[in-house]
């Protein structure tokens, strides 16, 4: 059985940029799972995997569709308990939740400041449309408005990866050793970033940076793959 | 064989108000181990366990010798695995380290600016003045400009707890049902705050509030009774 993730593209078919689908696609690569990518635009969501979607990543495995990235790995480990853990233990699986809130709050929070019109600028002209219509609204004012690359918003960003940045400064991963779901929760953002922008989010001697540059290797090198 | 905890007092020798104690404290808890507190003022400390020490807690299990909150919990976990699980797997102690981190460059570091000069005051006579040197060099200027108990003040500080509250909108404890070594990390500042201080940290229907309180009645109690 090939499990389908329905993974939100750019004007381009190829260019894959949400944080969210970025997480599970890491993590069916770490369970070894057959899936297949859906490249899916936004204003193609309403009408996947039978309809009333309003997010994505969304799956199809056989029967089961899945939504939200975080309740997908739970899924997942659940129900490909024989194949290599995400969570390694409850106690991963429970505190993942927090990472999964943390990364939204604090990771996703800062980089949509700094990249939201460079994401509308890799859009389809119909997503487009959506895009600068919803956001605009969400925020109260364009795009434009919103993104600031100054260099104080940017250290502002890279202060507020200090937790971030003490748990890796002695490990290669948030997982120790090896990567774990919440590597993959927090890679999706910065890939994200990273697929729709040329912005140098951070310094290259920052353990943040290095880490990232690790997560990129994974999996013979798919997410960096995944920018020509 | 009992395990010795130094364990930060005030002028009271039962006021015992240090975040990172407290940790350790509800750690040996969960762990159902025999041990006892040594109540240590800070200037003590550099004559606790043989000399040499610089911040508690210090725990003195045996020969063993094991200072840091953190590295604390990994060695009880490690020593006495037929004990209940601090971290339920290898993945919660993992993602510990970032919980640790978090609690400091978030939670503590929003904290110290409210409570600071609250802190000063239930110290013995040494302490104060050790506390007031070593502090506000740091801070370079005096305790009582760092602390600052405005509406602004608290309600950015709770703004900084997003992560948490969504974690725990749901669920009991960031253990999920039951409270794990995470917990106790965060719980220990919210303990620091509430041993040392009457400011209302929290608004009583945050969902971090209910936490706490729920936090508060574990172990019979202890976090409780710990302050008239």
């Amino acid at each position: 059985m090939t499990i389908q993730l329905y993974d939100l593209c750019g004007a381009s078919k190829d260019l894959r940029f949400s944080p969210a689908c970025w997480r599970t696609r890491m993590a069916l690569e770490h369970k070894g799972l057959n899936y297949e990518t859906v490249p899916t635009m936004f204003t193609d969501i309403p009408s996947i995997a039978g309809g009333g979607q309003r997010t994505v990543p969304v799956i199809e495995d056989g029967e089961q569709i899945v939504r939200e990235s975080y309740d997908i790995a739970v899924y997942l480990e659940r129900t490909y308990p024989d194949k290599p853990s995400l969570f390694d233990g409850e106690g991963g699986l429970q505190l993942s939740r927090f990472m999964h809130w943390w990364t939204g709050a604090t990771v996703d929070a800062g980089i949509v400041k700094l990249v939201l019109a460079d994401i509308h600028s890799i859009l389809d002209q119909a997503d487009q449309s959506y895009f600068r219509e919803s956001r605009e609204k969400r925020f109260g004012k364009a795009l434009e408005e919103v993104q600031n690359q100054s260099d104080e918003t940017l250290q502002a960003f890279r202060a507020s990866l200090l937790p971030l940045r003490l748990a890796l400064k002695k490990h290669d991963f948030l997982g120790g050793d090896a990567p774990i779901y919440a590597d993959y929760c927090v890679f999706g953002s910065f890939q994200w970033a990273r697929m729709v922008s040329d912005l140098t989010l951070l310094e290259g001697d920052d353990p943040v940076a290095q880490w990232f540059e690790r997560c990129l290797d994974l999996f013979d090198g798919l997410g960096r793959k995944a920018k020509g």
